[in-house]
């Protein structure tokens, strides 16, 4: 893409209204836009990559294997009053039709998923008898609401926020626990792609009003909201919440370090039969007796994770994007006028780059050099390609530089640009 | 995709509370579930044809060009109260925070996209000076809310729906309606592609409070809710609300049909500067003078358009999907036990047709011809390959189907079956 035609562009200052340094970052280089407090518009490099992490951890829950669904915002009071969470839940969003009929406004899925699940359930067969037979997942990408008196931590806490929830379905605790696993081994595959395995742990926390326990994953920043005790050894942790009642690693029994700071990027729930047996969802077994499902829940933080990411790797020149989610592979600078040798032989790469499908944002843009280089380091994007006279002058090169490193400078050919990056 | 694995499954009996013809077939089919009246969840077959509406949409909205953002649905109701919609949009609906504080759950974004715009645009340099210089225009794909009384007409008319919107921003008339143009252009080659060319009609209709006119994309339905009169020379159409005020033809003022039930399946207003007005969304032109900024906005119903392809395409038999969006390509079907010759020439299928990107619905579930063949003209995949011991006794055939013509069968060798579908 040429940058002229980006309709967003860095500003020079931070936005006074913000004090999360994601969303300052963020704000700053064009990636979203603040609407009112705790709402986030996605502009084209924001959404770009949160399109990239949508289909990372898509391709997760695929291999699962789940299926992909879409369900509504706009859920049954009903439904809510079913489970008891019409009340319970403080941070609901409710709103009216014009005959005064109430609705939620979904911060999350069970009390859909599970009348869904429903109608499609029968008998045992239908069930997952994991390892053999059918396991029976059901996720998907979707924006929730969810009434937060907080919110000035950026993207790490808002009012609407896009999530990739999964519900799992099972016969017995022991399929359920094959799933689970699978789900938190999926997880951390995701964490290591992200280039965030070393700082994320795996951390047992408080069930809330479903079990005794939780899962989250939970990535060190110190612009996260919980604490977490960490073992070396292992890497787990638990969350400061049930520190009386876990005293130690859940792994090896060992001991924990002092709190720290932290941010909940996902998290996994074993809901028990509490779902199922508020709308009677049941499979008949073998005997022909009907039972309870039991379910599990699986969540993961889309635009959370964007803001996780931006507060985590940006250094002191602005956003470093790890290349899996870069919103652009290479940012290509041309450097002196757009009638000059590096604007042409910018334009010959940049073709050349597309035809090998490499995701370019090329500046095309006649703006200084100073402000190209500073424009390009606040956006962060992971490969830097510099075409100037001087790089041209001892044989037709380039200047590489990696956003994410050292940033040592290399002057490399077109073809071992190609070679490097393709 | 094994058809096994899939969690929905036909029914028998089309749902009983619905009486729109597109909602009992897709319900049936298993591509979409009812939550409440006017609510639904999108399944995996439903949500796969959500998906390629919205790439075929995409693309055509990008080669414009447009740039894709995504907008929230909260908005405020400081921004509803600037353009005068909060109190007069009567099926807007409003929610309340836990301070009492006022949103509105947005139907339509132009009180986000004309705020967000004014913080990128400064000087007549940014704005679209077509044919020269450079458009500027924004699009997304996001859920929408409207408070619907009337919701007995399926996915046509949702409380909650997918829409695609599109924003352009100028500086004088003739670059919107060289823009406009373009959009319409656009439109037409994304009906072409659906196969609805011939059905669907632009149509000339009363601007709101906009404009004198807008344009509307309609398609002859008889569960419409709109009703417009044919130019048979020009297939031009104007809306019957506005038949007092146009009583010819737009294009060639020649003689009109008699009113004919038709679906709005797209729409186009000229805004002119009702939104920057509000807001005060103005450049500086040549002499450094403060302009308003012209706008349009295009829409595109992405979950109306699924309604519609079932409402309109479809035979007494079932669904019928257009190729381009299709769930699958083709729908495998081999018939007798599962360790039978059929079912291991289907195996070795649809591994060949995996590796050649032929999406692929494989029906490897251990029931009759029958109960396959009902409900594979039920769900509507283009393309039957039927694998049995009659297509094999010959030499290895299989027999191919055509969902959408006349059902001729043809006996083709699988390297033919390849060469044709690839």
């Amino acid at each position: 893409m040429r940058q002229s035609e980006l309709f967003t562009r860095a500003r020079r200052e931070a936005p006074t209204d913000e004090v999360a340094k994601n969303a300052k970052l963020l704000i700053r280089a064009g990636f979203i836009h603040k609407e009112m407090a705790g709402v986030y518009s996605y502009l084209p490099l924001g959404l770009r990559v949160i399109r990239k992490l949508e289909n990372l951890i898509r391709r997760a829950m695929l291999a699962l294997p789940a299926q992909e669904v879409l369900l509504p915002a706009l859920q049954s009071k009903e439904s809510w009053l079913a489970t008891g969470r019409w009340d319970k839940m403080t941070d609901l969003y409710k709103l009216r039709d014009e005959s005064g009929r109430e609705f939620a406004l979904g911060p999350t899925h069970e009390e859909v998923v599970t009348p869904l699940v429903k109608n499609f359930l029968s008998s045992y067969q239908d069930l997952p008898c994991l390892p053999a037979g059918r396991p029976f997942a059901i996720f998907q990408f979707q924006t929730k609401f969810r009434m937060e008196p907080r919110v000035k931590s950026g993207l790490l806490r808002t009012r609407e926020f896009l999530m990739k929830d999964l519900y799992s379905f099972h016969r017995d605790a022991a399929g359920l626990k094959l799933f689970y696993d699978e789900v938190i081994n999926g997880y951390r595959a995701i964490f290591k792609t992200l280039g965030l395995e070393s700082s994320t742990y795996l951390t047992l926390a408080g069930g809330g009003t479903f079990a005794e326990f939780s899962h989250e994953f939970q990535t060190l920043t110190a612009a996260g909201e919980d604490r977490i005790l960490i073992c070396a050894a292992c890497h787990l942790a638990v969350n400061e919440e049930i520190k009386d009642k876990r005293p130690t690693c859940p792994g090896c029994a060992g001991e924990l370090s002092p709190p720290q700071t932290s941010i909940e990027t996902a998290n996994i729930f074993d809901l028990g039969t509490n779902f199922s047996r508020a709308f009677n969802l049941t499979y008949r077994d073998e005997n022909g007796a009907r039972q309870p499902v039991l379910m599990a829940c699986y969540g993961f933080g889309v635009s959370r994770l964007l803001g996780a990411l931006a507060e985590i790797m940006a250094d002191d020149r602005g956003l470093v994007w790890p290349p899996p989610v870069a919103p652009f592979t290479i940012h290509l600078l041309p450097l002196g006028p757009a009638a000059g040798r590096p604007a042409a032989a910018a334009r010959e790469l940049y073709e050349q780059l597309q035809k090998l499908g490499l995701e370019t944002l090329w500046d095309d843009r006649p703006v200084s050099a100073g402000e190209k280089f500073a424009e390009a380091d606040l956006i962060g994007i992971p490969y830097r390609v510099v075409i100037s006279d001087r790089t041209l002058a001892v044989s037709p090169k380039v200047e590489l530089t990696e956003r994410q490193n050292s940033g040592e400078k290399r002057l490399v050919t077109v073809n071992e640009l190609c070679a490097f990056l393709g």
